[in-house]
């Protein structure tokens, strides 16, 4: 998306999740983090730039979504995904947002996650993420069950209050973005968690669309 | 500290607790919410703006700090305190940092402002603050207990999220602002509240200057 924003050319590559580590150690990308067992973790997105070579002359692998917009930023400054002294608050936005919608909502998505994967991906998908909260997908917040019930509520009454802070940009209608005007990184991290309710929980996701004025839809 | 960054000229006139209601009604103020039991709450800061007169040709009043700002921002735009775009993030960190710094540590700092109250202040403060956290200030978190400790140890790990936020603007040497190299509204919130602490916590505010780099010192 942020490529798209910016007009830059691109070609993806889409990867099954036990390709992902092998690539990257292909091309020479870096960990994100580290895994539970003290491993280095790959994960996706990567941009590869072969406009602007690395100091060997070799294209530059990019991991980690919020570092691939800084440094497009710095290299591609037209249309910028940080305009001026916005970085600081925007990181701000990022980490409340992903934290309401996607750690708090975990055990809702990931069981849906598996079943839309393809299936290369889906043991190494489920052994990782059952093994990190020890439950079965099966056991993570069941449709009907009073868990289920609170996670919903919690995902709203979390995005309400981000958008109780946003509504001060001034009327939705011509105030449509984080930065009211103007679209930044924060619309990317907005529009990329919510994308994920689209997919997965359709019903809700049309509700989800009616949610403080029609403020979440993409 | 809004009028002095905007560098127009006040006279600021200092008022005891009991004082606000019956001045606020004197000056045609608005009430800035609901008191719990249901009656109109006034509030300060107010700002009254003799230069700009309403449209009944008498000087306005404004409640509320966010609200003044505004104010200030659209009769005098140089030295904007909410650069373009940026209203709703600024709000965003402005709920965020009252939440960290005011909200969740209410009970450490009440008992003090009470003990730094002039005498006319000091009864209805009390009964007010006690009544709503049907406490009294002796039982607020004392000095030594669990709760203290706990309380100190949630604010450092709440400061220390919002700075790991902001870290993202760059060095802090270069960026001391919410918006980096920008002042704005943000520091304004940012700076009220922590001044609470260095003129109710002396001892502790010295360790809180070291907290994150030195990022909250005013």
């Amino acid at each position: 998306m942020a490529l798209e924003y910016k007009q830059i050319p691109y070609r993806t590559v889409w990867l099954e999740y036990p390709e992902i580590e092998p690539t990257m150690l292909s091309i020479g990308a870096k960990p994100s983090g580290v895994k539970p067992d003290g491993e280095p973790w790959y994960t996706i997105p990567v941009i590869v730039d072969e406009i602007n070579p690395g100091p060997d002359g070799k294209p530059v692998p990019i991991t980690d979504s919020w570092v691939i917009a800084e440094y497009l930023d710095d290299k591609f400054p037209d249309r910028p995904l940080f305009p001026k002294g916005s970085k600081g608050l925007q990181r701000l936005l990022h980490e409340s947002f992903i934290k309401v919608a996607l750690y708090e909502t975990a055990q809702l998505l990931l069981p849906r996650f598996y079943e839309n994967f393809n299936e290369a991906s889906q043991p190494y998908f489920r052994a990782t993420r059952e093994g990190y909260f020890r439950k079965t997908f099966a056991e993570m917040c069941p449709k009907g069950s009073t868990e289920w019930d609170e996670t919903w509520k919690c995902l709203e009454k979390g995005l309400n209050e981000l958008a109780v802070s946003l509504d001060k940009n001034g009327p939705l209608m011509d105030n449509p973005y984080a930065m009211g005007k103007i679209f930044s990184y924060a619309d990317i991290t907005i529009a990329s968690a919510l994308y994920t309710y689209s997919t997965t929980y359709p019903t809700e996701w049309e509700k989800m669309c009616k949610w403080n004025g029609g403020r979440w839809v993409a």
